[in-house]
């Protein structure tokens, strides 16, 4: 009876939901870059600001780590989970960045369903994170995380396919591959925020 | 005297040799991909096949680390095995996939050079897996998969510069080093798997 | 009073000093490299021969660990911190081993800036190393490596545009990409010696 958590560990669940609620905002900034007569300067110097803070917000969650006697779970989890938390906003932001810096205006489609795959995978993330608490109810997040990541595999394959096919110039392939590859690796970044709460929970339930 | 291990801890063993075993399966599919004359279409939907049959065994041994009380060795590291084990059979499985879906034919003969080393990789690993067991006897398993991943490595480097030689137009080589890089990642999943092996060896003896 | 560490314990901190000095050594072999009218196959002789030192130094604090009762903290740590160590020197070997073989000669000025960034990592990665014996002062290693690779990150992408920019061939991007990022990989890898401090820190403190 009473409170099963202590004030100051609760405040870990609020910091890592709002980590995961920022990877939200990241991805529809991506989705705005992505859409056609985007300001993509203003959409770019929006995305580092937002990078930022979250940076801000993953460093003032270390240190909430290393300064607090009692945590929830392991200290070396939480600094994990915060850590690959942090990739995906880089991945996210490294994504536009390059958008803006080659100057790529023709987008094939098959790069629009990839920031779709990616604003899922945050939203669905960014509503898991709050059942970290009671460390259950996380099986379906696990297994959306799983098929999105395996959609997003398939696009990937499909669009370096698309852009090898001979319809674009060498270099333009060389730039949208660079760029489909940041999409990438994003949605891999996903995969490994899922597989640490699922070893947090293997380790702790 | 009497058994060292519980019949149920000998189920680990038994599901991790399994895994390796599947990586002997997926690296035959390769080798008969790049084999002159294959039905490419025919090879492919096997190794989906077996790619599927894989992720199932993983997923049965994760939800048996999940709800068993012991476990031979700490159950994060059986979960990390299991995983990197898997990201092995994705790797081979990426390979096969992106050969049929680039059209890929006219293949380089340090590629096969590669699939070759692949091979042994797996034979190696799928024979090891059983010393698990007894945690010993894994040291000529370490020193060969090191010297086959050496032995990649340099395969990996001369390959890219044969493909930057001048012989290939720009497309084909950019379709080529993808499927070369994905050979050189399946090999560095088998490093990582050695390396997890090292290390539940380091902490458990 | 008296000892704080056994002398045993005191030989781990000793050989990982040892280590992240080789990669000072190593950095410079790389800066070599891309001196204008340097002996290109002599500067990657001598990077070869560096690195199979450091393998070897690298290998010896590996049978330590293992052959030692009581390590200074969690021997898993320490086996990890020398592997990141290790594939820091990879990462350096690897960038030298590609430039001599892809016989690239017309480097950016962009790619010097990478090395620059890549010196700087070396040298702050071994004048930190001695202070992991109290666990202290490592605040400002890792404050520098992170600006260090943001510093990279930044070079990176503006390299990648200026090699997308149609000023070289096709090939010739292909070639420098691949060296670009294998430099991008090494101050990766500085990071994540700097990860791998930090949770030793976050763990043992």
């Amino acid at each position: 009876m009473g409170l099963r958590f202590r004030p100051v560990e609760g405040a870990f669940y609020t910091m890592l939901t709002d980590s995961a609620r920022h990877l939200v905002g990241g991805a529809g900034l991506l989705a705005e870059m992505v859409t056609a007569g985007a300001d993509r300067e203003d959409v770019a110097a929006r995305m580092r600001e937002a990078e930022h803070a979250a940076d801000e917000r993953t460093h003032e969650l270390i240190r909430k780590v290393n300064s607090t006697f009692v945590t929830p779970f392991d200290r070396e989890d939480i600094y994990r989970l915060a850590a690959a938390l942090d990739d995906v906003m880089d991945g996210i932001d490294d994504a536009v960045d390059r958008m803006l810096l080659y100057g790529v205006v023709d987008l094939p489609t098959g790069l629009t369903d990839q920031v779709d795959v990616i604003g899922r995978c945050a939203e669905v993330t960014a509503a898991a994170m709050p059942s970290l608490r009671g460390l259950r109810d996380l099986d379906e997040y696990w297994i959306e995380i799983n098929r999105l990541e395996n959609t997003g595999d398939r696009n990937h394959r499909r669009l370096l396919a698309h852009l090898f096919s001979g319809e674009y110039a060498p270099l333009e392939v060389l730039k949208l591959k660079d760029v489909v590859e940041s999409l990438e690796d994003t949605i891999d970044a996903f995969e490994r925020v899922a597989n640490i709460v699922e070893q947090i929970v293997v380790k702790e339930s």
